[in-house]
């Protein structure tokens, strides 16, 4: 059965939705909703037993009556009906054999911790296994695919945009939250995968990591973790992907409480937080402790290029928010303060007002709130160009005097024009103005940036960035002892 | 001069700014634009040299031709006309004697550094000592008062609502960054003042807290601190506040570098932080590490009621989220987790389907996602009811079986309930699914609950009630301790 890898589930070109329903409270309503959203360019067949129309689709009572080819069935009808939807799937395979995957939706699974639970997956599994079908779930929320316009899942406003971020999740909600929460963004998160494993009655997480390991248009690999049975792999597989491309774990189960919690939600064992720990440190899977910073950092890693070193400077238009993000900054043991030229303090000394901070302290520029658009602009290209600086972050507060729009436009072109002279290096924009910012703040990220809610959080995927890099050196400079099976859980 | 405090400036029944100026790009514009907007029942009152009319109301060319009474005067003009200003506020001074208080905006006094700068800050506030007028600034942002509709402040957009935050900021980008949050919320938080300091060249932080201590509208404090030459008097004077409300603090300077920037910032000296540190928990005031820790904390002691212990219960429609928070609650040693009677735990069990997680771990209910809006309401009010419960948080994705508004006002209505069976309880709130949930939050707000962001900082907020809540009980458990002088700024 493993013969085919999750591909099938991601490049599917006809999708039948068993359980749609004309109704639009009912998640196999808004799955129909959401594959044409996604503008699907397949066919999108409903299946319902009266064979009811959903959102103008013509609908077919089974799957095996249906005339098209169909790719991958979403199954959006009840647990308790899985039975005859089993049949009727293997009735269809028997005669047009063209299924390649199943994405079940319902709840009421093996999760149920009852014995009819566990048997009516079986009886899926089942089917599935003699076909040669995959099988994503049950009781999950389902998979988007933004390079291949698929969406299975029942989130409701989902604004979609292709990138390189793709999310493994163990827990539906979460996933459902963070697609909730991107897409509410000024601009929204660019989604490459998406996938909410439910029951991994099938496709497991060891095994959807190696598939976003190797999937190119996958930038950077976002995982909500409760726990492996097999962790050794797990942290191995994540590992291995870790070398080519950054992965991002928010892992649960850290207290004894919420080890239990997960435990009772998908039955996974947390295992110990600290070999999970040590494990993510040796093999350079960057651990994050919230949803915001899973979020900032995968955006950060996708869009921005990564730091050549971890020598970061801090342009200020704001004292207080940059005297903060300072405190925040030194925090960070991966982190140094940059020290600019000779040049570049006396270009910054003739560019800003004499009561303006250049570098005091050493890797800080307060430009002042008098600051104008182009003192701004310019401030920003010429710590981006200096040799002895990795890493930029600008903090502004963009009152009546400088219109958001305007300054964004200057500092894309300014972060543009540096990095043609010097090569890449990461701009990190915190705009502080609520909604006042929204507009600013979308030219910048459509120009290429990321901007941060707050100074705090653009420090914090910096530092996640640094890390990101200083763990690929090291694993460059080659002891390989995370090869050799000495890792944490074999010491355990 | 500190005859009057600084009542002067929040009670002021007409107001002239200087500087008024008919240009929407303009300091002086948009302060006369907030004047209005925030609904001031009083004379607004332009004045500029040529005399030119601003936002359609009559404008003077000097303060001293004004005919009618002025209490409070802004000044807007640019600090190189601080002469000529100060000149004709005296002449007004000298024939009238009317305005009690100026707030000056305009930055380019001591600030800079230079003599100029100093000399400038100097000539007008001889005027002010001269004729016993307060003094707020210069090169502040301005003040807000929601109780007597003043906004002094040029920041924009603003959408104000009264409540019962008071915030005071040593900086002014910091202090206008949060009200432009504040006011991108689902419901704008509820200022009640707001003041940014500026150079405290008269009215300074401590004054300020004494102020906000006796003031009855104010119910909690909140205070962005660089550092005071007294820290001592500060900490002492915050500490008496604390007595009768919350005082809740972000404190920059954490780190050397920090201390630096601040330094060159207001010219504050930072001090020691651990010193600052000691003494914060000395006197139950409550010290926060970002932004939106400082909102979250400052909205929740506003607006809900303070738990009357350290238990709480964790309400969770969505695994992941739930497992997530349970980490981060099962990490503040301030924290218990509640123990519900049999009774609840029976009633849990039998209102739940049989795979709901009820009291696995103790203290957390899972309620699972496929709960209605009636058992979200139910087990909210069955686990507030219960007498070994002080506070509850709710965490939930409402997805489209649920509708968020329907949820809102059911889940406000257990609120209520229970309350009012058993007294009053917090109810933290964190719905997530980004925009789809603005409408339930809404509702849930303007039914007197907080919403929070994520999971996490509804669990900080929390874990901040509890500490004030343990903070005044151990001071009133009386070694008066705090009040003997052997504070840690004597012991350094």
């Amino acid at each position: 059965m493993k013969g085919r890898g999750p591909e099938v589930f991601f490049g599917a070109r006809s999708v039948a939705v068993v359980g749609a329903s004309p109704d639009p409270r009912k998640a196999g309503h808004q799955i129909v909703r959401n594959m044409l959203d996604a503008g699907f360019p397949g066919a999108v067949i409903p299946v319902n037993p009266q064979g009811l129309g959903v959102a103008g689709l013509r609908a077919y009572r089974t799957l095996h009556e249906i005339p098209e080819r169909v790719d991958l069935v979403v199954i959006a009808a009840p647990a308790a009906a899985v039975g005859e939807v089993a049949a009727d799937l293997e009735r269809r395979l028997e005669q047009r054999g063209d299924v390649r995957a199943v994405v079940t939706a319902a709840a009421g699974f093996a999760e149920t911790g009852t014995e009819e639970g566990r048997r009516r997956q079986e009886v899926l599994l089942g089917v599935c296994r003699r076909h040669g079908l995959r099988e994503m779930g049950p009781n999950c929320v389902g998979i988007i695919d933004n390079e291949n316009h698929v969406d299975t899942t029942f989130i409701v406003g989902t604004r979609r945009r292709r990138g390189g971020v793709s999310m493994v999740s163990q827990s539906g909600a979460f996933g459902a939250w963070l697609v909730s929460a991107w897409s509410a963004q000024v601009v929204p998160a660019g989604i490459n995968k998406f996938c909410s494993l439910g029951n991994m009655a099938d496709v497991d997480l060891v095994e959807m990591l190696e598939f976003l390991g190797r999937d190119d248009t996958t930038r950077v690999v976002g995982m909500y973790l409760e726990g492996h049975p097999d962790a050794r792999l797990l942290v191995e597989t994540a590992g291995d992907v870790a070398r080519r491309k950054p992965v991002v774990v928010l892992k649960v189960g850290r207290s004894e409480a919420g080890s239990r919690a997960a435990l009772s939600h998908t039955g996974a064992m947390a295992g110990s937080d600290r070999l999970y720990e040590a494990a993510f440190r040796q093999y350079n899977i960057l651990r994050v402790e919230s949803a915001d910073e899973l979020s900032d950092t995968l955006q950060a890693l996708d869009r921005l290029p990564l730091p050549r070193g971890d020598r970061v400077f801090l342009v200020t238009q704001a004292g207080g928010p940059g005297t903060f993000c300072t405190d925040v900054l030194a925090s960070f043991r991966e982190v140094r303060w940059a020290e600019v030229g000779e040049g570049a303090r006396s270009a910054l000394r003739e560019l800003l007002p004499p009561f303006a901070s250049v570098c005091r302290p050493e890797g800080y520029c307060d430009i002042t709130a008098a600051a104008t658009v182009e003192q701004h602009a310019r401030t920003v290209e010429l710590v981006l160009r200096d040799p002895g600086v990795d890493a930029v972050i600008l903090i502004t507060v963009p009152t009546l005097y400088i219109p958001g729009e305007e300054l964004a436009a200057a500092v894309a072109d300014a972060w543009e024009r540096a990095c043609r002279a010097v090569g890449p290096k990461p701009l990190l924009c915190s705009f502080l103005a609520g909604d006042v910012v929204r507009e600013g703040r979308r030219i910048l990220e459509e120009r290429g940036l990321f901007t941060f809610e707050t100074p705090d959080r653009a420090a914090r995927a910096l530092r996640n960035m640094i890390r990101y890099r200083q763990g690929l050196l090291r694993r460059q400079g080659g002891d390989g002892k995370e090869c050799t099976g000495d890792g944490p859980f074999d010491r355990a």
